[in-house]
């Protein structure tokens, strides 16, 4: 049996395998600067952070040291969005207060602290993040300031769960973290009940395809403009529909340099999710 | 920095990415019954007993729960030559007895025990390995017997080294076990040495061609004949000599169903010496 850790990191490694996966890095696409075994030494590196989790551990803590771990190779931020959001529920499936579940990992999100609000900023200092600017009183909580926001953080007594509510509206991840984990748990259903005959991590960028046409990736929002993200949305709907091959739209969107990726760390956090209720590999 | 352990598995997981590696599973290519994903299960699940054998453990058991560990995944045994190759190079590394080099760890191979022999056989339990029928007076020894073959390495006193000694004529892995890891260290070299614009899972496919060329692979040996395995590597070479184009090799191995997996175990070997010297990702 493997261990919550080992199914959060095969998950990672899942995830960057699955392919056609339009706009990412899969196992058949990369980019000279962001190459798939960067992945590959992420998903390593970010074990131990993901160990202490599983373990008890202070969320924010952990999250500092599996991103930190993360980041030790060249190809800079690999998986730090679908770190964030696989930490709640790494720590759900760890504490055993019952089955993983939207429930028990809304649990996790409410009692966390104003320290693991700190962890979480601490992190930002090992690898850049794209963000966008934050709105004007929230200036001295940029994400992008690392430690040197935890006085303002400490100031105001944010929890991680305050400083995900506060982005929610702009940021995927923390709507999931708000929203109790809604698409993420969707897809993993969608992993669950595909072909079985299909690789797993092939099912995964199925559900990579859905999500994405059922909703704009946020980090495509942020790279580009709205327009682009809706644009590649649609773009998704009309691969499921049959209307534009997967493999050709894979194509343009590295044409057009959009990378859906916060809808590959809802589907991340997915697999480890289906990985813990049993899913074979 | 990554732990011993980390770099055993990362090792394993870039052997496996690295294309193309003609005959064998890649990032780009897999088989219906054995496919990426396996590769990367397996890899996620050997490392408990990396971690051991790195700490200290001896090394037949926690080489026995690295099988397990990779064991756990559809596609039945995906590493276990490369687990057995990296086992005393791991304990060599951990040992920091000076820095890792084929005398440290033929020091390993040399201290192994009966003891060590014994959870070698017990791995063989996890997984359905290909090997040939032993000679006749080494019957009682067949590896195929798993634990029940522990009697007769007790009453003849053999270790996990004599063992090896024994296979070292037929077996690949073996015989780097008994001549000081001496492909394994040149590959490294050769890894080590690549373009540092290449990545390094690539380069190591190179490596894989150029140890394919140089001589036989006695898992092809096994799993056809000498006069196959004598074919391929000459079709190695004319891949190298730019003859043959590497990627219509690998398809032509595919169709022939020749899979160099021992000339695979050397370069996840290989990798992990050159990540534990500092090769970076």
């Amino acid at each position: 049996m493997r261990t919550t850790a080992q199914n959060a990191e095969l998950a990672l490694l899942l995830e960057v395998a699955g392919t056609p996966k339009p706009g990412n890095v899969d196992r058949r696409r990369e980019y000279d600067d962001l190459q798939f075994e960067h992945f590959l030494a992420g998903a390593v590196g970010a074990r131990p952070g993901l160990e202490m989790v599983a373990e008890g551990e202070p969320l924010g803590e952990s999250f500092r040291r599996a991103i930190e771990g993360m980041a030790e190779q060249r190809g800079g931020n690999t998986q730090f969005g679908a770190l964030l959001l696989q930490l709640p529920l790494v720590a759900a499936a760890g504490a055993e207060d019952g089955p993983l579940s939207p429930e028990t990992a809304t649990a996790v999100v409410e009692s966390t602290t104003v320290a693991d609000a700190a962890g979480f900023y601490r992190a930002f200092e090992a690898v850049d993040v794209a963000v966008d600017d934050p709105p004007e009183d929230m200036a001295a909580l940029d994400v992008r300031r690392g430690s040197d926001a935890v006085p303002a953080l400490e100031e105001r007594g944010l929890t991680l769960a305050d400083v995900m509510a506060r982005s929610a509206d702009r940021d995927g991840v923390a709507r999931e973290w708000v929203r109790g984990f809604e698409r993420t748990f969707a897809a993993a259903e969608s992993i669950e009940s595909g072909d079985p005959g299909r690789p797993v991590a092939d099912r995964a960028a199925d559900a990579f395809l859905e999500l994405l046409a059922a909703e704009v990736d946020t980090f495509v929002v942020t790279q580009h403009d709205r327009a682009t993200a809706e644009r590649a949305t649609e773009r998704a709907q009309a691969a499921l529909d049959g209307d534009v091959d997967t493999e050709a739209l894979a194509e343009e969107f590295v044409a057009e340099d959009v990378n859906p990726g916060t809808t590959a760390d809802i589907v991340a956090a997915a697999l480890f999710v289906a990985l813990e209720r049993g899913l074979e590999v």
